[in-house]
């Protein structure tokens, strides 16, 4: 158990699972529920640590896989951590390694001990093993380090998941025998177990007796249907403890946010922001606008006036859509700092309406079952 | 004459031409000597005016041409000018267009009247005269426009570059005849003549004469020889009237600013900061650094330790080769905010050894001739 951690449970709604909470962190303090932005290579691309701390992000994620290749993490270590190497002060996060390495389909080999691949950079054999992730995330020093998994491919049938499940899990057993800073570094299980419910519940049962800082939830962000994915989060939020931070991984757009934090979940993360910055749209109000439109070319209103982003207190419609239309950077960079304000804030109200009372009325349009327009 | 703008000539370097000046614009004042960064589009390209602020920069470029291709002058001017379009609120100098349309070399027809070209973009003909510039920069409503000139090419000979100078000064005249707002907005004259000093000096007589409320130096930053650059701006600096701010055009390396500032030269511009950014390179005390260069790996040091700019205040060289070999936008950011920085800085610290009386012992090896090595 991480002593540097404490979870602090500051409001439950009466109506839904949702609850407001303080994680206490060695770099400070997140008021959950909150949006993550991600910051794949040691940056939020386009974005200075300054702009970023602007969003109200309070905590933000790393990808192992992406800092093992390039600067390799003896770098990053000698560097201060990823803290110092990427000069952002408050609480980071590393994933595994696993998604990514998971992810390249023909190049990998699966056994008991890891996974084997060819380095897409420049050929080398790379070996991942649940000690090798961890041996990595140690050296890279974020605040929260998540275990070794599989990621069952979305259609994988019951059997198969439920072995790729319990390996999982023993590979979590050698994550937490590997770790050798647990009181600097939190390390969160994950939950898997695909579509299947009882898989799921098995697993998160027998997470949680491991008693570790932090619970995830994974495998859900892509390939799956929505419902599929509320259903997996419903199922599985409320058997994680009480006492403890809950993040579901992969996932940020407006209503999946809302449907998983009345499940009761507290941490999210996505590239949406980002990406769509990069690709001239802005996320406004549950919408999702593509700058080059012409309808923007005259329009000398904010993106949003309600928003206190630097974006929309400094810049128009008109002038971002004439950025996009330029190809100039400045476009991306200012819709990528809207987007994650925007998605930070959706899940600050959140938190006020939980912390008010009224979150199971105000947020009644979003807990339904509709599709999110913002989905990627 | 313009009302809006005095300037104020502060002090003098007893031993060259070198001046330091206040210029009190209607969007506050300019410490000269200074180096202005181009916002070509109506962006210093990837930063946002908050960040261009923190370098010192007091006074940005921004060109017509590119302007009025897109988004067209009517929109800037509808969104209350140049400084409510891009949220910049201190001085904004817009160039004439005519550089940029004297180097489409094959799309153009140059009369008395003006020059048409077909746009690069959608090739529609559009014809731009002295009036159409003025007409256009007045809708931009940047605090100085300069004058519609001919800019001629390098290599051109004597009689040829006198009867383009004539132009040059016959088309002065229709601008001062065009320009609508003098009082918001201060015309320069530009010296033309090539490398041909007696052509300089008579083309400098007759602008004085005019009684304009600055002058710029034009057509020595492309193609030109270093010497003959010195030579053309010794000769015809000294011939600008003193109460009156001097723009070298185009110029901003390290000697040549030197080397202007002593010829009495108080404005420069260049792209090569941010240009040089975008490319992976630093511009630190007088040389240029390739960020990608394998030396930086592991050093933990800023890129210049008395800088004070944000990227060096924050960020590690060994994390600058992490960004720019990653390909991440955020390392040609830091590149950028630091070059503008640097150059600034640069004619500052002149500034403040013009004001000691001690810039022409503390800058004597800035005013050899010798080759500027960032020179591009």
């Amino acid at each position: 158990m991480s002593v540097g951690f404490f979870w602090e449970l500051v409001a439950k709604c009466p109506r839904t699972g949702a609850r407001a909470g303080i994680w206490h962190t060695p770099h400070g303090r997140v008021e959950t529920p909150r949006f993550m932005p991600v910051g794949t290579v040691g940056t939020v691309k386009g974005l200075t640590p300054a702009q970023v701390e602007t969003t109200g992000a309070q905590m933000i994620l790393a990808n192992t896989y992406h800092l093992h290749l390039q600067p390799g993490e003896s770098i990053v270590e000698k560097a201060g951590g990823l803290h110092g190497f990427m000069a952002w002060n408050q609480p980071i996060l590393t994933d595994s390694g696993g998604f990514q390495v998971f992810s390249l389909s023909e190049l990998r080999q699966i056994t008991e001990t890891g996974v084997k691949f060819r380095s897409p950079r420049d050929g080398r054999l790379i070996e991942i093993t649940p000690e090798r992730s961890i041996e990595i995330q140690n050296a890279l020093g974020a605040d929260v380090i998540m275990a070794f998994d599989e990621c069952p491919p979305p259609g994988m049938g019951y059997e198969a998941v439920k072995a790729s499940t319990e390996r999982t899990y023993r590979w979590l057993e050698r994550c937490i025998t590997a770790h050798q800073r647990p009181d600097e570094q939190a390390l969160f299980g994950i939950v898997q177990g695909g579509i299947y419910e009882d898989l799921r519940s098995n697993a998160a049962r027998s997470l949680v007796a491991l008693d570790l800082p932090g619970y995830a939830i994974g495998g859900v962000s892509v390939g799956e249907e929505t419902a599929l994915i509320h259903r997996v989060v419903e199922v599985t939020a409320p058997l994680l403890p009480e006492h403890k931070p809950r993040y579901l991984m992969g996932v940020g757009t407006y209503r999946e946010m809302a449907k998983a934090i009345a499940a009761g979940i507290d941490l999210f993360d996505c590239v949406i922001p980002t990406r769509f910055g990069r690709h001239g749209a802005a996320l406004v109000r549950g919408e999702r606008w593509n700058l080059k439109n012409a309808r923007f070319k005259e329009d000398f209103t904010p993106l949003d006036e309600t928003c206190s982003c630097y974006t929309c207190a400094h810049f128009t419609r008109a002038y971002l859509n004439h950025l996009v239309k330029s190809g100039e950077m400045l476009g991306y960079i200012a819709l990528s700092l809207h987007n994650i304000a925007e998605l930070v804030r959706f899940t600050t109200d959140i938190r006020r309406s939980i912390l008010d009372g009224s979150f199971a009325d105000d947020y009644a349009l979003w807990l339904e079952d509709a599709v999110d327009v913002t989905r990627s």
